[in-house]
């Protein structure tokens, strides 16, 4: 089967960690091991991922640095963290792959763009906190200097705002299907791709967005046809009256029983909600079967035994 | 004919320019008009570019940044620039292709590693001054700390320098010639490549190196198996004698002469050295014709009309 996996920040980096180049590659390879596992099951895997606390170092370090070198765009910001993460995704893929004498499914990964439409509600009220946090002063100075959107964080300081756009299409899509009929394992899309408008010209112009990586990935699930969109992350299933004592946790339900809990409001915007979404998304698009499930079991998901299950009606 | 562009520093940014994402855009504009020439007089072009100011800018801005996100090594570094500045390519491939009614060619940008020998003498005696300028003071302190090498660069300081190694092969070869049997304009090996060693049991390690990106840029061509490799810099050809009263810009020579003027060290390692280099290995792998020459005259120097030529013997 072609199976899209959408890495969680976890696959990368997990919480409480400095995010120092060791610990990333330990846990992109600890990532690349369950990967490796489904290519050894006869899958064929597109690999798509965050790039939260990549690309909020990277903002950091444009912030930090722009007293000596200019800050780029977060477009480009984001592009960057493509590359970093990607890097460290193909060197693990192959060593992985040569260490179990895997022949094929050699990496590639891909620069990728994906198309926000610049109607798009988000763009008028953002709502994505990025970067590092000023102080009130220092926040409203720079709002008044750059029109950019700031807002007090959670108490935390106060936090560049951008907005978050629908993904409408993937912008690389034929030479991501190119290097997928040629049997290479790709990795593209990364951190939700590289936000871009399309002009009425057709040509394309970047924005300063981030766009959702799990809600990207069912985009790409599409573009390439997947039977299967995997959404890892870090809890082993989506369950309702998340953390409350009657938490349940949900198996295998039908895009409309799950559309039903949709409704009813169990999943959270800010944690499960774009995941359930993204799920939804693509059984509706015509997909198979969706999953959300824990990156240790994502073998044993896709083989229909662990995880949540999204399947057709 | 399938050609492979290498493009200097200054087919993105231009000295005293500060950096910004705009000069850098503006840059990359002007050289894919010529690129898009080239497609439209019916070549298959493969691009490749340096990074120097732009990795320069990630060292520094990994610098400044590290009091609050570790730094990235070097290999990583440069995966962040290939992003960077293969992003900026692809938006104005595809805008230039799209606002001139050209078809087909779409750009794709690929992160690429480059393999270079750990037994190369240049690990033995860094040479390549990168990132921040620091004090005498501050560089023996880094040196004693981390064991870098640091040296004093022309009196503006001290700088850390590393290896430069030669590049032996492009990682990502298969992956980009799939790209161009179906007929994507194909940007790799950025920077001159991402430095990887090749462990005894096949894996990749990322090394803190660089590449230079013409002797890269001449291994993609092979690999590609390119009909021409052009070299694009900011002087119309090569010279002898260059800067003095008796200097002499060459037009056509066979591999043999130009191997002979080499051998008389009219080409520094500093300038043309390299440039020469890739050239004559280029011609002397069996490739049909070398050129450098600048970006505004490219088309016409692939037609043979201008630049300096290195041809078979």
């Amino acid at each position: 089967m072609r199976v899209l996996i959408a890495l969680g920040g976890n696959a990368i980096l997990q919480r409480g960690q400095k995010g120092t180049a060791s610990e990333q590659r330990d846990n992109v390879q600890k990532t690349v091991d369950q990967i490796v596992r489904m290519i050894r099951a006869g899958h064929e895997v597109v690999v798509t991922h965050g790039n939260g606390p990549q690309v909020g170092a990277i903002l950091i370090q444009n912030e930090l640095g722009s007293s000596s070198v200019p800050a780029m765009p977060m477009d480009i910001c984001g592009a960057e963290s493509q590359g970093l993460i990607g890097y460290m995704f193909c060197q693990s893929i192959h060593n992985t792959l040569c260490a179990e004498g895997v022949e094929g499914h050699e990496p590639a990964c891909l620069v990728t763009r994906v198309e926000v439409d610049p109607a798009d509600p988000a763009f008028a009220n953002p709502t994505k906190p990025v970067g590092p946090f000023y102080s009130e002063e220092a926040a409203r100075k720079r709002m008044a200097a750059t029109g950019e959107t700031w807002i007090d964080d959670a108490g935390r300081g106060w936090r560049r705002v951008v907005p978050s756009p629908d993904p409408k299409s993937i912008v690389e899509a034929d030479v991501i299907n190119a290097l997928l009929e040629k049997g290479f394992t790709v990795v593209a899309s990364g951190g939700g791709g590289i936000p871009v408008i399309r002009k009425g010209n057709g040509t394309w112009e970047g924005v300063e967005a981030v766009i959702d990586k799990d809600l990207a990935g069912e985009r790409l699930a599409a573009a390439v046809n997947a039977d299967l969109l995997v959404i890892l992350t870090d809890v082993p299933k989506v369950a309702i009256n998340y953390n409350t004592p009657d938490q349940k946790w949900l198996d295998t339900l039908t895009l409309s029983e799950m559309e039903e809990l949709e409704k009813k409001g169990h999943f959270k915007a800010g944690s499960m909600g774009p995941k359930v979404n993204s799920a939804l998304r693509f059984v509706r698009n015509g997909g198979q079967r969706a999953i959300i499930a824990s990156l240790e079991e994502a073998l044993e998901a896709i083989d229909g035994k662990k995880g949540t299950q999204i399947v057709k009606n």
